[in-house]
């Protein structure tokens, strides 16, 4: 079998991305410094379609109930999520329709920020785009970054994207109770994710019956 | 509910990108126009991780069997699909990885092309890299583009993902036997689908056992 990997150059657009990572970075922190003075905590979920990341936000606001928790949700061009997160109980919710971006940056962030913030929230989700790929590259300023995978998905996710899971500080390994019925091995998941970043917290999740919710709040420091 | 839709020019790269896409189109249309001298037929596989892209290739490959059929498998840094592909009696495979790129483009296939054309194939899948968002825009110079969408994936892909369904012809919604238990229903799917995208040729699959392989093959004229 040949191998072509392009090298420096040879796709298009790395040198323009450079420049917009950069920017994106400063953006990031300015979010981040805004959120630290006024005491809220911001993390961003990332996965790839279906995996549960609405679930999982819906699932940490009815544990969290008592306190205030914004979202802003990233979406090409729906509102399903935000409509389905109003329901759970958010304080105040934001969709950000993104078009045909494939990825929320820190730029429509700082947007929404300028909404939720004033709802006098303590917590933020963000809900990322519905994409395993893209969102990495994009720091949005959140404290931690969460990354849901469904064993539905197979038994390659974590190989395939090692990229995202470098990101993170905590994967959700989704729809566990379905694992036996697709024929993945969790515990393989697990040690894939781990060889990729040692420092992730795995924790196994089923979000529809709230399983692994308060061991995810908890290594959100929630 | 505020939604927020950032304008032309409020995300960074929409400039950028224009000119990006446009060298893509033509490079596209070169390899168009080499497949076509050469009398062979390429179609192009798109979808999210774990939808079954590789296993619907895998399974065309059997169903063509007697003839010689190559891949180009797109991967972000591993060789697991196209080791799969080689196991299923593909005559000629090559591995695009793309490192941190979302999607294949013109570019990289020309280069992948280049291998393939030399083994005398008559047919080419290319299999992109687990995305339902970013090749949609980069088209690759194929016959037709197939968009593979799990049913695993939930009840909302293809109205969160109109302009991938707009690029293709024919969209098989894989794991179908899976629908009654992740209650997800198969023709409200269907509905969906040809709402964004009337021309779409839908087809329901289980390529794992071969369930719609034969129709697939069909509405790509094989």
């Amino acid at each position: 079998m040949k191998i072509i990997t392009p090298g420096e150059g040879e796709t298009f657009d790395i040198e323009l991305e450079e420049n917009l990572l950069a920017k994106n970075r400063e953006l990031a922190e300015a979010n981040r410094r805004r959120l630290d003075e006024k005491g809220v905590r911001a993390f961003d979920v990332m996965g790839a379609i279906g995996a549960g990341k609405t679930s999982l936000i819906g699932a940490l606001i009815a544990h969290l109930r008592g306190r205030r928790v914004g979202v802003l949700a990233g979406d090409l061009t729906t509102t399903i999520d935000a409509d389905r997160l109003a329901e759970r109980g958010a304080a105040a919710v934001v969709q950000i329709n993104t078009g045909k971006e494939c990825h929320l940056d820190a730029n429509v962030v700082a947007k929404g920020l300028d909404e939720v913030l004033q709802q006098g929230v303590e917590i933020i989700f963000i809900e990322n785009v519905g994409n395993l790929i893209c969102p990495a590259e994009f720091p949005l300023g959140s404290h931690s970054r969460v990354v849901v995978v469904s064993v539905t998905e197979g038994p390659y996710t974590m190989r395939k994207h090692p990229y995202i899971l470098r990101e993170a500080s905590v994967l959700a390994i989704n729809k566990s109770d379905l694992a036996p019925m697709m024929k993945v091995d969790l515990e393989q998941l697990r040690r894939d994710a781990l060889a990729v970043n040692p420092t992730l917290q795995v924790i196994a999740t089923d979000c529809l019956n709230g399983e692994g919710i308060e061991q995810v709040a908890a290594a959100l420091g929630l």
